[in-house]
């Protein structure tokens, strides 16, 4: 996890530059103005206040950044670090007033994000003895695509498609606007161009063997359960011809994710992942 | 609820287009497009799956607008409506290459402030048979503060202060460096704009003594249980002079917020309200 | 001045949107969102309070739409019309709470632009009867170049260069540079773009004598009085060769601009036309 | 005044973008290109030409950041500074080419702002004897709000409401629609989220008496002459509940403030500060 | 070619208002608003003055619809129509100041657009006898890459990847970087996410055979003459395995992409398509 | 050529940007990311593989500075340099992840502008034997506006008007709108601001000696042959009065550009300076 490569900033700086627009208002900190000298200095300690995995510190480094680059803003543990409560995440040191004008903002990214990757982890941990991986969709929160997928990634999930131009994905409604799943598949194979998987989605076994022969990437078998997908798996492995990836979703939550996995499939998605992480707890203190 | 005023266009266009910009990538919808006829017409419902309280119907609505304006969206249901599983939300019409492009960024964003809105409603209906209101925080998702706070609103609580520059909060950290809790209510009487409200966070009773006569119009009672917010109460019903209002924070849940609210305060602003709610289940169905 | 051509909306957007931005804040409108029921419809009437130059009518018009479309904006005036008084200038119908939105946004730019167009005309009034006109400057507003040099033209006024880059006016910094006048000069002829006027500034009636035969389009005659500028016009009629343009500048106010314009030159440039106008009061009244 | 708070860099960086483009054009200064070798370098000196107060070098100072960071620029004075005919205010030193393209920007922006904040301090230096203080109003220049407020600051003047959602107002067109005074405050109390202040506008001291015991944060007092605003004064002092602040506003000018200001009441909020300030004197010289 | 899919219009708006601003400069047409009545209507006809494929009609659509909403176009033929000289394209009404400031830069994107079509449709014709395709890279223009992509697609090539998150593509540098083909291609297959398609380049028939067992989706065979070509998918088609895309780069012009089209490829990637596509000539005419 | 003036940084912010963004999709470059070690760093040449005229460094510089500011770009060439096969333009060192995703915008800029100074100065040398300068005109890419322009200037030619703001440039369609060119002048230098140069288009020499009494700045001799322009020229040369600029236009090509400008004209205008320049291919190397 420490190879987590950052994001161009370019992607990230609008989003950043659209919260500090928001949380500065039309004047700044009029709290710290009136109160805080313009020449104190601070140094503060970001310390984690419960057990998770990180993300969000390139966010939280821009954010200093851009409030005034004066402020030092030092990591001591990278996205994807496994933190427990008390632990020192960072540090950041410079004027006192620029330092309270940038906390609130920092905080709110690395505590969604941290939230994200949290999540993520306790899904993937709970898979690890199988070759399935967790992975994202895109149900994640608008402005913050890129970011929370990169925390599924920082929390050991996969990002899945990052978006509609990605990648191919042949869904219930394209099948029937096309007229059934062989027909919508001899369309896509084509017209898709060569540089983008396509994915089937399935919602019984039938359509699976319907599906097969016609090579598709990956075939994501809709709401099926357990027992169900170990059959799919076997259909998959009796089929001669190039064998899909089997992506899993649909009911998925902490209490199946683990039987989900054992069925033999290779990817399981979740909404979750990134809808519904609540808040990481992270702290900003003098010491 | 009904009258729940709009936010001006201009603030949430910029977080919808980089919404937009997210999921469409370089190219937009590469699967619909070669699926989709350009002429077909589809017509949708919104449809909850769960309980709750709606929030972001105007959001989704720009949405659609931005991608496609030949599109028609119709609210059956306005922000702050309780709704049920099967209840219609809205309908939408329109090319299905369009209906298809823009559904996920509506529904992330209908996902997320109804969810805000529903755990909201959780809190306001625990605290309804007291004068207590819950409040959002500036504990939001980057990016999307006016929306959520208007969510916040949608399910019965109060917004608080939107941004750093509407309002003064005299925090422990401003109070440590005024060199006290009286130096810094002198400080901030003289200079505080008279158009903006002072909050003053206490962590004591003798803090609260201490800062009654400066006449604050708010008090935020930090991290006190019940039976202290009961004293502080009472001190304050007993104080000569302007009664601020009384604001608790600090380890509020659902489970604490019912005790909190009867102990007389007016307002209690709680994080969670946005950081830790999760995704409220809306369909997009075709009937 | 009927035909007083619109700027592109194009250009003038941003600066709109900036304005609504600031005005709107985090949230919109608190008050009229209290207060005024959703339904609400009006009518209202731009009225002037005063006797002058109107302009700024397509900024007022465009804030309306940025705000509501479905707000109507109906001018009675058009840009560069001399009102007095009690005259309506526009109407405007729609939901209460939007006109009250962008009720302030509108007469900012009305006010400020008419102040411009009312300054420019008393100016303009003044050289009537000579062939002089007055033009403005660079000196305007940051964010409002193009539509304050519009108000000029509304007044009655030439705009002069827009921008650093569409013409070429060779100061004194310039000149001490370049070693003298006529190496300015030299260079100029040879680097300058066939498109792109050339305006030389003079301090004295020697650099005049000695800028003419470079055939300049116009001469900047700066900080000289009547007296001296009367010279500079005999000695640019004697000269034998192409008559530049003859521009003075320094010193004018409205105590000095006759002066000025019967010495025979033909520009007045005046910085005062857009950085020292003050507002023109229009009111927003129901009747 | 020397330890007025800079605004957040995010907050003015766009306004100053949006005034080196329109300086700018699509290519630059063209003269300064033709002229001036790349090489060159040197060092100018910010004098004032006029008495007054100095505001916008913040505004300044990030013009020449933009322009070329290998500039650089030096305050001599701060904001809020008194300043004569002939003090240096600022220098600045880099590439002669770079100094010319970014010259009349800053001076733009230094220009205007202290022409704000010179104005203001007029009208303050008026008032010193008393305990009222001057405030600006909403009637800014588009684009401009942040930086003239904070010039009215820096002149020794109040900011009041910044946009909006700041703060209520209610005006004499609210209390229409609401169906009279009684009936807008009874509502805005109950509505008034409660970090945000109250301020109702009274026309005349009979709806003073029937808003004092809604115990609003202001009360505005529009367009009464002394003599009124001193029985309105005397009307508060003898109420016997919670005392407003009593803002004065109408018919304020350098005549008249002084008197207004000696009736009594606590703030007067002045359109002119900002709507109809002139351009402050301020030279750039080689020495 | 019918149904080529329009781009998000949210994609393509920064790139046509960004144009606009460049053609409109400070004040937008000055020529026509001195010589053209504001009320003068006109209705001009494109006509293509050339053979070939034509692009950007909704790139020429929407400059006219930003310009001005009141214009009417109208499209007479789509994307990917071949055409012919005098061929009627489109035709405009509307006001002729609108007509007049919207032309150069509709024919601007259509010139361009239509040029990329045209190119790569003279490539498209000269492979269309076998199963090969011609393909875009990312040598695209600047600002113009959704555009170009689209307009290779209405030439009759298809798009490759868009961007460098779509797919992934391991070239020379990365397998140097990694110590080998091999050891690229097993980190690759451990990373990379199943949603994105992997290539690899080879730059020898040697690393082909290295390359199959990992089963990439693509192997691009840089730089190898017809007889190489062959031979690599003479090895191909006897790898007991499943069989790449073979895609061709490198040495590819109008000459030379026949023998490499009939090698039994399945794509060449050609950068000309995009980086040296010349202006289709296309005319606004009265008539 | 050495002393070419940089652009102003804030005019090619925006398209470098909107290029970066278009390259970098959603999330950045997932094969560098995947393949490369966070900390390897790479030193790279930027070398010529043709015989050209450089343009583009700044655009190039820029694009490193905003991938990634620790990367050191080094000119060896500057813009209007001639290079042949081999020469080292650039080079450049920085972590190889942040190489790789600067590499493809880089270059693309370099190619493109490179390409127009190349074609820029193959016109120009056939010229450069007559007092005739070849020019560019606003048949530029969309976005790159300022930048090809500066290209052409880098060639040996001259930019031309470069917005329609800029010049007044009377056209056929304008003079029939006028009702005819003597209206149309008369009406222009009526109107025509004093620091804007006229142009007028004259397709016939009788339309020519209309317009000398007009002393336009420009005549644009548009689509007339060698042998009509040096009657032109006599025709102007015999004209008592100020002469023009005499520009031709219309039928420019390599073949015809060096008898064009032996007639005697001054300026000669080819929109395929930038419309139809194709790539120069620079390569990025090891060493």
């Amino acid at each position: 996890m420490t190879e987590l490569a950052l994001l161009p900033a370019t992607i990230i700086e609008p989003i950043i530059r659209l919260a500090l627009q928001e949380d500065f208002g039309t004047a700044g900190d009029v709290t710290a103005n009136a109160l805080v000298p313009a020449k104190a200095n601070g140094h503060l300690y970001f310390k984690s206040r419960a057990t998770g995995v990180l993300a969000g510190m390139q966010a939280a480094e821009m954010t200093y950044a851009l409030v005034d680059p004066t402020m030092i803003f030092k990591a001591r543990k990278n996205d994807g670090s496994r933190v427990k409560k008390g632990d020192i995440i960072a540090e950041v040191r410079g004027p006192v007033r620029s330092l309270l004008m940038a906390e609130r903002t920092a905080l709110n990214f690395l505590g969604r994000l941290s939230g994200v990757a949290t999540l993520t982890s306790q899904y993937a941990d709970l898979v690890a003895h199988t070759k399935a991986k967790v992975a994202a969709t895109r149900k994640t929160t608008p402005g913050l695509r890129a970011l929370e997928k990169r925390a599924v990634l920082a929390g050991g999930g996969a990002t899945h498609r990052q978006s509609l131009s990605d990648a191919i994905m042949i869904k219930d409604n394209h099948i029937a606007l096309a007229g059934g799943i062989e027909k919508a598949l001899t369309q896509i194979m084509e017209k898709a161009d060569h540089m983008v998987r396509v994915s089937v989605e399935v919602d019984t076994l039938g359509q699976l063997q319907k599906a097969l022969p016609f090579a598709p990437d990956v075939v994501l078998l809709d709401n099926m359960g357990p027992d169900i997908l170990k059959k799919a798996v076997a259909i998959v492995d009796g089929f001669d011809g190039p064998r899909p990836v089997l992506e899993a979703s649909g009911g998925v939550n902490l209490g199946t994710v683990k039987d989900i996995a054992e069925s033999g499939i290779d990817i399981i998605s979740i909404g979750a992942l990134t809808h519904s992480a609540t808040n990481f707890d992270i702290g900003l203190d003098a010491k």
